[in-house]
């Protein structure tokens, strides 16, 4: 069994931004918790899926609202382990261990933060392999675990138990009071057993989120083109394929915080080699990237925004006029373009027209 | 004690409507779904307030929502029941006896109606003694009883347990999920053991409804003046003081499905003697009264408008043109009108600027 210690945080929240694409959270106050809660505590366990007790009782935390609120409105202290222990209480029962719904900058700390304030062990595991704004858009939901009952928590020590038998409409309610909790809640949601995780869970996420902090620190310390040397890296993952879609510059942005989402699109337009314009929408996370109308990737692929020079990923509510970026793509994991996952996640997911392409098919 | 059988029910529901000054729901479906749970199951036991058990767990059950939605979108029949299970599920105990938290036409069905189908006590007992649209205006929290946990469930069976520290925020956060319920959810909340219901509760609600609609029946079966035989009536209880405020002929209604409420205000001008136009506000209970912008009659005494002819309550969402309506002014009850009771529900609990001046006080 892996230990996470400080040394190993940095690295993690920035690979785990990386995968965000845009959404998942900005990692810094985030990071900051969970770092005082480990010199505080000690080192988290992690374990990997494969070494998980099949009768482990094992919740998926994190938190659910805008981005955009949640750089301004930190969370308090106790409040995401109140949602862990909710849900205890309402089941009856402690957890064995917590993973990340997702992979994000804030997002990956949470089960870290809480299994150190509370003693819980953490799963190398996901239930995204990236950021996806609803909660129903996870393996597990996907692959037949419910997302319920599930727990809310906000600043105040007030929390929610909701047992929704369709776990979209579990994000339909479930927004409605995160909403009226100032649009950031803490969440422990999908209960299940080790056995089930193994079979819904994207394996591996915490530590492929180090790898790519990593690689990208190292690049920046060694002078190296971050870019190349991360798409060389991505190629011996399940993640696969990764390219540079775009360089340009920020020249518009519009975003707006409603029914609980940062929803918004940022347009690029080319320096250097690249023509036209790049158009990329958002719901918290990139959905879809456009070159003057011509697909170039679209979800579940991922597409990340990083600034040009140091390969920082940028997420959406941090986007501004006259940055300099470039935007990668990146081919989802199998397990995220079958049928079934492309029906909850893909294209359709979001209302959107287009079909999915993989971005390996895309020129 | 006494029991409700086929034979109250039209009664109560018809005093109910009366008390529930414009809102608390259309007793029409209720009334239905009562009736035929009594058939089926029997009548219902009606304790005395003061006969509940010290140590009895007590709920106060009823519909959250706007009263606009529910004459359309009906109750699934498990549902009001589903409410109460998952409170006593979450408290793992069952619920000795259940109470309305307000008089209403719907509401004051709803313990009744769950009485008979899950075999429970009801009291003869509210937290309103009328209708008022938001769940902290209650004698409960007035008097110290907290609202959580409380529960809500939809016509799905889904169901959500809430734990706020604060009743007016848990309405906040509680009617954000009602909204994303349509408009309309199930609740058992406020439990609270037999000594504090004596405590909080007001006594005798549902035989006041019973009294009110049985002489308001027999006015107009025997062809009496059904206004004046209920104020003589109303004399004899703890609401003392009643009068008709004024007749007229509905010229305008504006009302609008907002926030999870409905809110708006009718236009009455004077047919035979009364002057000028009365203007009545709503928030699913009519709030204030005003004959030409002067006071006559404002929260927490009861404002009722019923239709001239055979004197039938009118709920705010039946409001329409050309109704000849007479509107009644009634008192509220004494532990409804002190000074921790008008912070909650008087004028400033609706953000009204008027000061609560006594119907008995304004001409």
């Amino acid at each position: 069994m892996k230990q996470i210690s400080l040394a190993e945080l940095d690295d993690i929240a920035l690979g785990a931004t990386f995968l965000g694409t845009g959404g998942g959270g900005d990692p810094y106050i985030a990071g900051l918790m969970t770092k005082r809660a480990i010199e505080t505590h000690g080192p988290v366990p992690l374990l990997a899926l494969a070494e998980v007790a099949d009768d482990a009782l094992v919740f998926a935390c994190g938190n659910m609202g805008a981005p955009t609120v949640a750089i301004e409105k930190i969370m308090a202290e106790e409040q995401p382990p109140a949602a862990v222990l909710a849900l205890e209480s309402h089941l009856g029962r402690k957890a064995d261990a917590l993973m990340a719904f997702e992979a994000g900058g804030s997002n990956s700390m949470m089960p870290l933060y809480i299994g150190a304030k509370l003693g819980r062990q953490v799963i190398d595991a996901d239930g995204m392999g990236r950021a996806f704004p609803e909660m129903q858009m996870v393996t597990f939901s996907v692959y037949g675990a419910s997302g319920s009952p599930f727990a809310l928590a906000n600043e105040h020590g007030d929390t929610v138990i909701l047992d929704i038998d369709d776990d979209k409409r579990a994000e339909f309610i479930g927004r409605g009071i995160v909403i009226r909790m100032g649009a950031r809640a803490a969440k422990a949601s999908y209960p299940m057993d080790g056995a089930t995780a193994k079979r819904v869970a994207i394996p591996g996420t915490t530590s492929l989120c180090h790898r790519i902090g990593a690689n990208l620190r190292q690049s920046r310390e060694g002078g190296r083109d971050p870019f190349a040397a991360l798409i060389e890296m991505l190629a011996g993952t399940h993640y696969g394929h990764a390219k540079v879609l775009y360089r340009g510059k920020v020249i518009d942005v519009s975003r707006e915080t409603r029914q609980g989402y940062a929803l918004g699109r940022v347009l690029i337009e080319g320096l250097g080699g690249d023509r036209g314009r790049l158009e990329v929408t958002f719901q918290n996370e990139f959905l879809v990237a456009r070159q003057d109308g011509r697909l170039r990737c679209v979800v579940p692929d991922l597409i990340c925004i990083l600034d040009s020079e140091m390969a920082q990923p940028i997420t959406t509510e941090r986007l501004r006029y006259g940055q300099r970026v470039t935007v990668m793509g990146v081919s989802a994991p199998p397990i995220m373009r079958s049928p079934e996952a492309l029906a909850v996640f893909g294209p359709v997911g979001f209302g959107l027209d287009d079909p999915f392409v993989p971005i390996e098919d895309l020129a």
